[in-house]
């Protein structure tokens, strides 16, 4: 089959306010989007969500997940939301209109996810971790916090604008793309992590900034689904022979 | 002087929700925008609006007046905005990423209005002859109806997008451009509606649709300073004339 446009999944990462869920929902009715997944509400959040006008049908198909990885795993692109007023970022920050930034040079159009933060923090150096591409909405410098739902109105206005998605159903099993979904990737990583571990790469003190760097090494990389097979391949025979020395 | 940009202020006509107003507030103040006025809010709506986070000028500096004409009054340049979901509309909707829209051809940079209706009514029929222009926020067919607050942000994200604002305050006198002002144009069409009532052409049947029809037409010969003094000393005259038969 030949689709020209990504699908676009937005997700709601750790989100404490009920009437957020609803806004996001409505705008992304507003403006074509159908996907939203939220990970780890506060339960009482989650119970309160009502139906935003309009909206009905993104709410009651939205799901509620526990962890960031299966809020995405299926996807083959991952795009996080910032609005750049961290200073320890040392990623390139995409512009929110370009249109590199859903249909990346070379690549095919994929399955992809849109990541916002929590309202109070937005997404965290651990969460970005887990993005191909992050985009700054352009807010100034003087106030650069956005409002949560006004965030999600302005990127699907965006996606809209640009022509950028498509709002045809998904078909239930796509092979469009060769591209590894991020499960997949995770796969490796984990494989990759555990032999790290195993030969004393990891230090405690910086485990957790290393394995950082390591995922989005991983996620650089752009790998295939035949990538992904070589590269298990022979981590788990690392491993194997680690663990039979 | 010289300016290359439209100073834009956002007009909110008939709020219901004061969370609506802080949010609007708080998305001028992410983009940049810093002039807000809101028309007859409800007196409850304007005392419980509350300093948004970051928005505390804009708000502080926002103007509550009774009617519209009093918030546009000294612009040369207003647009409405409008989910054209209405089927009434005899007007070209013009899209909101068209940078004429804020800096229409042969003109040069003005004092722009923007205004956003009440949330569940829109802007009316005689709201929207106020406007040289109308925009549509491109909601989809299927759920065409916008959050006020997150309209605000989409127009304003767009504005700054567009690089279509000047973020420089206002000098107190300007002189650069030699557009009519609003009020200049009221002054007019108030003469006109009396010189047709005089005349027995204003029936009470079809007396405001004529009015608004009138106004439009005003707005759309984009009226320079001289225009309207010419115009208005020959309305005068005429209704002179007709007092004195």
């Amino acid at each position: 089959m030949k689709a020209s446009r990504p699908h676009v999944r937005v997700v709601l990462v750790r989100p404490r306010n009920p009437l957020n869920i609803g806004a996001a929902a409505r705008a992304m009715a507003n403006f074509g989007l159908r996907e939203l997944v939220v990970v780890a509400p506060h339960p009482p959040v989650w119970q309160e969500t009502r139906s935003a006008v309009g909206a009905e049908d993104v709410v009651k198909s939205a799901r509620a997940v526990n962890a960031l990885p299966e809020a995405i795993g299926d996807r083959t692109w991952v795009v996080g939301t910032t609005s750049g007023s961290r200073r320890n970022l040392d990623r390139e920050l995409i512009s929110l209109d370009d249109p590199g930034l859903w249909l990346p040079k070379g690549k095919r159009p994929g399955r992809v996810a849109l990541l916002f933060g929590s309202e109070k923090t937005g997404l965290s150096n651990e969460e970005m971790s887990f993005c191909h591409a992050l985009v700054r909405i352009p807010t100034s410098e003087q106030c650069p916090s956005i409002n949560l739902g006004q965030a999600v109105a302005v990127c699907c206005y965006e996606l809209a604008r640009a022509g950028a998605i498509s709002t045809r159903p998904l078909p239930a099993k796509s092979h469009h793309s060769d591209t590894a979904h991020f499960q997949s990737v995770d796969h490796v990583f984990a494989r990759a992590a555990n032999v790290l571990d195993d030969v004393g790469y990891l230090k405690p003190k910086s485990r957790a900034a290393r394995l950082i760097k390591l995922r989005r090494l991983l996620l650089d990389l752009d790998l295939t689904n035949n990538d992904v097979k070589i590269l298990g391949g022979i981590l788990a025979q690392i491993q194997w022979k680690l663990e039979n020395l």
